[in-house]
């Protein structure tokens, strides 16, 4: 029977490898011999009428039994299969559309066309990890010029789902991120549904960042909703705080973004390109970037910032919307914590404006918010700021609040992680330098972001006069492996915060 | 007890990844938990105080037992554990090195000290295969300047063994390859060293190729050889042609490569560090290279030559060694076979005379054996070429080959895989065109260069006369799937020799 000769019935093998999708196959498996197959080989692996690309591992030892293969459990869904389907199995075709990014090494400019089947092509699934990493590296810091940002923009909104909301003005806004902490996100969305105006707001997990926005609103409500539920939530509310990924508005960023967290790379056009495509995608017609700029952020000079700010114009112009760009201190963090749980709990202290609430984020919350009623309302002659703290002083943005957190699911104070171990001033003085950096860093190690509650919540702003022994900050993790990495990472960076 | 509550104990899973490093733990394992090990992290694995660092898949399904752990074969070669060692697992600290490669890809030049970093980390394994390919890219095209190549060939000299052979002049040769059946090494070889000179040639496997020279060899005798045996040989026989990889004279390269070959990209600064620093390791003092022009070959025009030739000459001298570059005809193939066994027979038939034998790759050989002749006697006036043909004419020089391979371990005729196909032209005319690589894509989809036995084998050069139905070339392979699949693609390809 010939469908019994090419195919192999797969078995659960229960291995979870990220999204890396791996097939295991048997070393003396007829399919093996007669394809030429060999270890590390992208194979086409096909069960109802439905095929991936998957990378093979070779059993030697007799794991799975004769006439069977196993899967990952990235390829097990992907392919959407179940134990006992009949699995085939093919070479691949090499991806035509590597070819341009061989090119593009050389110099050469990607057109709308190359990069609209590089990201076809990525959303498919046919390129592998080290194939992914060569784009990245290839448009990584400013490879990519405005035309290319355009075209990878638009590729990036093909790629996806659209969202339309039946309603003139469509705002939102962006961070370019790089500051711990700097969570105005959720304030924002308050204040400004309240306000009136339409707000589908998206949020991403972090890349390289201690904690996403989705990955702080996660420790307060829901936020992976699918596209009628937002829509039922911005019906209701005028607006939502949401995981972008899981309506997958923009599916290419989403697996770029796993690759370029494990290189800790971004890269400028993609960033333009990620930022705007979810944008457009979402419906957006008024955003306002709000890019912070200090020392130890992610931009680091107001010359970065101006370059990034005429990509972003020309680019949002391009694609038919409303960009304003705003430019804000970066010199240190933005409220106290950094890591999921405690950025949380900086902005419930605001929205519930409790009287020790850091100012800092109240504040550039507020100016946030008043940017994007200014925008949305050029002939108007009302001072958005002052119509922002009106809202927000009022208690009704924290009603509003509540009231989306319900919409999206329900509402759950923010908790401490287990361990916790607290950082002392080792002299008096003056706090002169915070390095954001290696303070996310030891974030970082102690498990944030994917362990909500770990994290690093500051206690010395810039300009805190400080006696020796007073408490700098304290580490919260929910390993004593993490917290002794983090604290064993904090020694040998003794000037993470400076005093004189 | 403190070891029993940090170790897992290994058991062997026989799984075979190629080259990357696999760590197979529970996802109910204390150490996952108490480290915080998510799938895909990159984690440090140690027994009997050596270490690797490996990429972590999850077991969920009871695959292993509790206080369990698996490797992947090429992690348990490496760190030379055998079954029920007791294994300990940390978390890697970020690669240092790979922070230069971030300002690469910003545009920063590396520096000696940056490119001997991220080489020795590389030769360490501390790199993953995405890392690697992140460099790959950075490097690719024109992307290294003339510094940064001279740094990285002392960086890849550093980073492996080094041979001395006290004498004054040691020569050497290489092709900058491209060209199917390229294969002038043995027949050089074996003319250099029965003329007098000292030539310890190592070469490479294919990276991109349907064959390098050493996998060629490897049809005819065994390339395999230590330090130790190449000494012996070299000593007694002048020379040798051995593979390169197993004797660690640029162990980086060999990491590299294979991630370039999975990318299929060569880069230009990455290819003269590669060559030259494998020849200064080698203790070369005078070397010729060869590069083929041709629209289909690796370099297509002389402006690309002329600049490679540059780079040559500049990085050869600044390494202390004698540098010539030629310039040779890369319009179509060398010889007939493409594929290791097939080009072995044409070299064979060249170092016997045979009347049939291809006088394409004859005539070559002795132009690189000639120029390696002038070089290394700059005052005599002897001709090189004339020098090189009387030693082949006498069949001195298959007989000095046959003495190096009984040397290096044996003799052994070549063979033809098992199934063919037979491709003939479809009218009458002139071959005008052959396409160098699609030609060279049809033997690798057969299985070159890993069937030794698999390619093509063409029969038609440029200018041949052709009659409707003639021979134009056959395809081997060693299983039915690589034949059909080669098939296949040539009928997606049917302008692969152009008849006019």
């Amino acid at each position: 029977m010939k469908t019994a000769f090419n195919t192999l019935k797969l078995v659960y093998l229960g291995i979870d490898t990220q999204k890396e999708n791996v097939v295991f196959m048997r070393k003396d498996c007829h399919i093996c011999k007669s394809e030429g197959f060999e270890a590390h080989n992208r194979i086409l692996v096909t069960a109802n009428n439905h095929s991936i690309i998957a990378t093979l591992f070779i059993i030697t030892n007799g794991i799975i039994k004769d006439g069977t293969a196993g899967l990952s459990d990235s390829a097990y869904e992907d392919l959407n299969a179940k134990e006992g389907d009949e699995l085939s199995f093919s070479h691949v075709q090499p991806v035509a559309s590597m070819r341009s990014i061989r090119s593009k090494m050389y110099g050469k400019e990607l057109n709308d066309n190359d990069l609209q089947n590089i990201i076809d092509d990525i959303v498919k699934g046919q390129y592998s990890n080290i194939e992914i990493a060569a784009f990245i590296t290839a448009c990584a810091g400013d490879n990519l010029n405005i035309h290319e940002i355009i075209g990878l923009t638009k590729a990036m909104v093909n790629s996806g789902k659209k969202l339309s909301w039946n309603k003139p003005i469509v705002v939102d806004k962006h961070c370019v991120g790089g500051l711990p902490g700097n969570r105005t996100t959720p304030i924002v969305v308050a204040i400004i549904t309240q306000y009136g105006l339409t707000i589908p707001k998206t949020s991403s997990r972090a890349i390289t960042s201690p904690a996403g926005t989705a990955d702080t609103l996660e420790t307060i409500t829901e936020v992976n909703l699918d596209i009628n539920q937002i829509k039922k939530v911005v019906e209701k509310e005028n607006g939502c705080f949401v995981w972008g990924g899981s309506i997958k508005l923009s599916p290419a960023d989403d697996i770029l973004i796993r690759i370029e967290r494990a290189l800790d790379v971004d890269s400028e056009g993609q960033m333009i390109a990620s930022v705007l495509s979810k944008k457009i995608a979402a419906g957006s017609t008024h955003v306002v970037i709000d890019i912070p700029i200090g020392k130890t952020a992610k931009v680091r000079t107001e010359e970065d910032a101006e370059k990034l700010r005429y990509y972003f114009h020309v680019v949002g112009k391009s694609m038919g919307i409303e960009v304003k760009v705003l430019f804000t201190d970066g010199s240190q963090p933005i409220g106290r914590g950094i890591g999921p749980s405690l950025e949380a709990m900086d902005v419930l202290s605001v929205l519930r404006n409790e009287k020790e609430a850091p100012q800092d984020l109240r504040n550039k919350a507020l100016y946030i918010a008043g940017a994007i009623i200014d925008l949305a309302n050029t002939q108007s002659k009302e001072n958005g700021f002052n119509t922002a703290e009106k809202i927000l002083s009022s208690g009704k943005a924290y009603e509003k609040f509540t009231a989306i957190c319900k919409a999206q699911g329900g509402f759950k104070e923010p908790e401490y992680a287990i361990y916790k171990k607290d950082i002392y001033a080792d002299k008096s003085g003056i706090v002169t330098e915070i390095n954001n950096r290696k303070l996310a860093k030891v974030a970082k190690l102690a498990g944030a972001p994917h362990d909500s509650k770990a994290g690093v919540m500051l206690q010395t702003p810039l300009n805190t006069p400080l006696n020796k022994g007073d408490l700098l900050f304290s580490i919260y993790a929910e390993t004593e492996g993490e917290l002794k990495y983090a604290v064993e990472y904090l020694k040998t960076e003794p000037n993470i915060i400076l005093i004189h």
